[in-house]
Order: C-alpha cells, then structure tokens, then sequence
C-alpha cells in the first residue's frame, strides 16, 4: 500500500459509501483496520458516508462521539435528509413536511393494523421508529435481540413477511407518491419518492466534483443502494463485504493508475 | 443549611426518588442547583432514585455518562427491574420471562390495532417500547416533538385517549395478571402485576434500613408512584416539583430534629 502523508492536491474524487454491510458489519462498528485504510484513501479522494440510519447510529458506528463528520468529508444520514459537509450540518428535512399530516397518518395507522395481525415467536417493540426522512417499520419491532433478530429474518426468508407487507401498502397507497425499500434483516423503510439514497446527489452536484464513485451491499432492485447505484451521476460498485470495499478501493485507487487529475 | 462534609455515620435511613417530576422536570435534567442539595442530602440520609425510565435516561438526567449510579446509593430504573447499588448492576428482570411471550403478543397486537384506529391532529414513532419490565404504549408515539407532545397532551385531557386505551386493554386481558400504570403526558406503561416501583423494596428489604422515605409526584390512584406510597414499608410523601422535594427533605433532615439515630 501507497504510503501518503498528507492530503493530495486536488481531490476531486469522491467515494461515497453505504453504511451497514458496506464500511461495516450490519449495525456494528467498523473494524478498526478498515477504519485506518478508508482514513488513508482519505488522502487520495474525498470520502463520504450515506446510510439510511439515522446521524447517532452512523456516528457510533464510524468514530466515537462526533468523531465520523470529521473523519468523512460528507456524512448524509437518513438517505441524506440530513446532512453534514466537513464538520457541519448542512441541513434537515422532514416526512412530514413532503407528505403532509394526513397522509402520513393514514399510513402510520394502516401500518400499525397490518402488523397488529401478524403473529410470530416473539414480538418486541419500536414497530415504527420515525426519522427525519422516512419511516423504518419492522414487524418484530426493532428492539429485539441479535438472536431475535436472526431468528426472524429465518422467518421472513420462508414466509416473505416483510415482502407481502409492501406489497399490500404499494396496493393501499398506489399514486400517493411513496417508495419502500428494505433495508438491513427486520425492517423495510417508507419515503417520500425521491428520498432514496439519490437525496444525497443534490447536495454533491453542487460541489464541482470530478466523479462520484459509489458503494454499496445492496444494489438489486428493491435493495436500499438501488437507485443512487443506477443513477447516472455515479459510478456504482456492488460489494459483498467491507473487506470487499476496501480490496476495491485499493485496486482503484492505491495500484492502478494514479487517480489525480 | 448544615454544612456537613462526611456521610453521617450512621446513614440508615433511605430517601427515595421518583425521578421525573421530583427530582427533575420530565425528561430534562436535573437543576445543577438541586442536584448539589440532593448531594449534599447524601452525607446524612442514603438517597436512591426509582424511575419508569430505562437507566440511560435516568442517567442522562441525573449526571454525565454513569455518574449517577456513583451519585445515589441506589439506582431502580424501569420501576426496579434494572437495579444499581453502590455503582454496580445487581440484576434485571424481563417481562417475557413473566407474561411468556404468547400473552405477551396478544397485548402487543391488540395495541398495535387500537392505536392504529385512533386520529389525531399528529402521529410520530415509537408506539410500543419495548422495556426490561413493562412496555410503554403512546398513542401519538414517543418521538414526538416537545411541542406535540404539549398539544397530545390537551387533547388527551379532554379525549381521554389513554385512559379509554386502558380500559379497553383492562376488558381484553382481565384477570391476566396485568397492571396499568400512566406515566408522563403521552404514554402509559403496562407490567405483570407487582412490577410496579414496590419491585425496588424487594431488594431494599434486605438492606438492614431503618427507615425508606419514598418521594414522588404521582401518588394517587392510576399514578405510577401510587403503589410504593401506598405500601407500608415506605414512608410516603407526595410532593408537587423538584423544587418542593428539595425544601421537604430540608426540612426534615436539616431543620428538624436530627434524624441520625
Ligand atoms: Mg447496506
Ligand atoms: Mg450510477
Ligand atoms: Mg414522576
Ligand atoms: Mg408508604
């Protein structure tokens, strides 16, 4: 590996990452050598973060305290409704505003009926967890356990509750201008269309880069890195791993040709 | 007020707080000003804390970090079902253990239908938290905002929103062994009979006390510190700020006569 001490002169580059399964481990930390290597790309390009949890999760997951928005030169969190640019909040947006009160009701108390008959071994709680830019809804409810966890993504796998469970919402809210994605092993996310992980592309457009290569664990069609993946304004890398990111990123950037314009 | 700089040698006498409401405004933190009185309390009587809130947001309104469990003798958070003495974790307890997870779904799933029924002006997130001893249930769900929390609760006076909730939930599941607490504006919290804040006294009991003064805010019937008041092993005082409980305790442990025995 290259060893580079300092900032190269123009980073024009940017790599943007997804969080879980992407930079690390689903909900876990990043390994502490990952976490040296993406520092060292850091030299060579600009480095950016866009996960669908909300800032405190990605911030503990990358640093300690608000260690990750000084780390990364842009941190979107919640697909980039919230936003940082080194070291900053840029801004905020909220569901409520796009969708208004009544809709969002609607599709709150519809949500929360659905999963009122759903039976499984265990259920827990936090069913639906409001965020700034969606609503991340889980049938066995997002405070389970690890082992509850994997326990009912084994049951999801065979009986594709979380798959009927879209499907009966894009039937009772067809036109109403939502989007849902799955995202990690208990839970699915609702949005605004549009308010996918692409939010975060508004922001980068106006900042003069040369090119925006993007990762993510979870580029196929219904996958949460699907649509900035396809959109034109990225170059996108499927990867299976963290590990996986990393052996990419050095190919690209550390024993390939240089990459400075 | 006294100045007292050591603890008294015979500190047997526990002074029990309710948190919110008496040593603290809800969810906020304590005033520096009460907290230093509350300290300075410490070094004649044990003091210890009994919330409804789980322990790190208890901790989070009574110090920085885990200051608290090295500030009072005793700390119960979530009623006592997570108790800390003299800093250390003693046990937890969790309420699938107790209900068994069949009656405990069919409370989950008969809440998620209720509340999915219900209109109002705003829905948030975070309907049905999911504790160590009880679950916590809000209609408009507990990420709401200060402001909508305020507006929930006008409308809750005059709806009686929660207090229809229970009732119908006290119909469904009579003689279950389930008990109904409300707690703060927006939510109330369901446990197995005896998981009230009496659950701490157990643990207390073989503590060789003289006496346990236990302070809280909500004493009357349906309140979440009734209970405890109520209950012979305390001596029970009601109290209406954090303020009143701070010029009680003074005037009963620092301008009445000695308490030391
Ligand atoms: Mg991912
Ligand atoms: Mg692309
Ligand atoms: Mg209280
Ligand atoms: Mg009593």
């Amino acid at each position: 590996m290259d060893e580079i001490r300092c900032f190269s002169s123009n980073r024009n580059i940017l790599c943007l990452f997804d969080v879980d399964g992407t930079l690390t481990s689903p909900r876990e930390k990043i390994d502490p050598q990952l976490d040296a290597f993406f520092q060292s790309l850091r030299k060579k390009v600009k480095i950016g973060v866009v996960g669908g949890s909300d800032y405190s999760k990605i911030a503990e997951q990358l640093g300690d305290g608000d260690e990750v928005i000084h780390k990364y030169d842009y941190v979107f969190a919640e697909n980039g409704t919230v936003q940082y640019k080194d070291g900053k909040l840029l801004s905020k947006q909220a569901i409520q505003n796009q969708l208004g009160e009544e809709l969002l009701q609607d599709l709150i108390n519809f949500c929360l009926r659905y999963m009122g008959l759903i039976k499984l071994p265990k259920k827990r709680g936090t069913f639906i967890e409001f965020r700034n830019g969606m609503l991340n809804i889980s049938p066995i409810g997002r405070s389970c356990t690890p082992e509850e966890r994997l326990e009912f993504s084994e049951i999801d796998k065979r009986e594709k509750i979380r798959e009927k469970f879209v499907q009966a919402l894009q039937q009772e809210f067809a036109g109403k201008g939502l989007r849902f994605t799955r995202g990690g092993l208990i839970s699915f996310d609702v949005f605004p269309e549009g308010w996918d992980k692409r939010l975060c592309l508004q922001v980068l457009e106006a900042e003069g880069l040369d090119a925006i290569y993007f990762f993510g664990n979870e580029t196929d069609l219904g996958g949460n890195d699907y649509e900035i993946f396809e959109d034109p304004r990225t170059i996108g890398f499927t990867v299976y791993s963290p590990k996986d990111t990393a052996r990419l990123c050095r190919e690209l950037f550390f024993n390939g040709p240089p990459n400075e314009s």
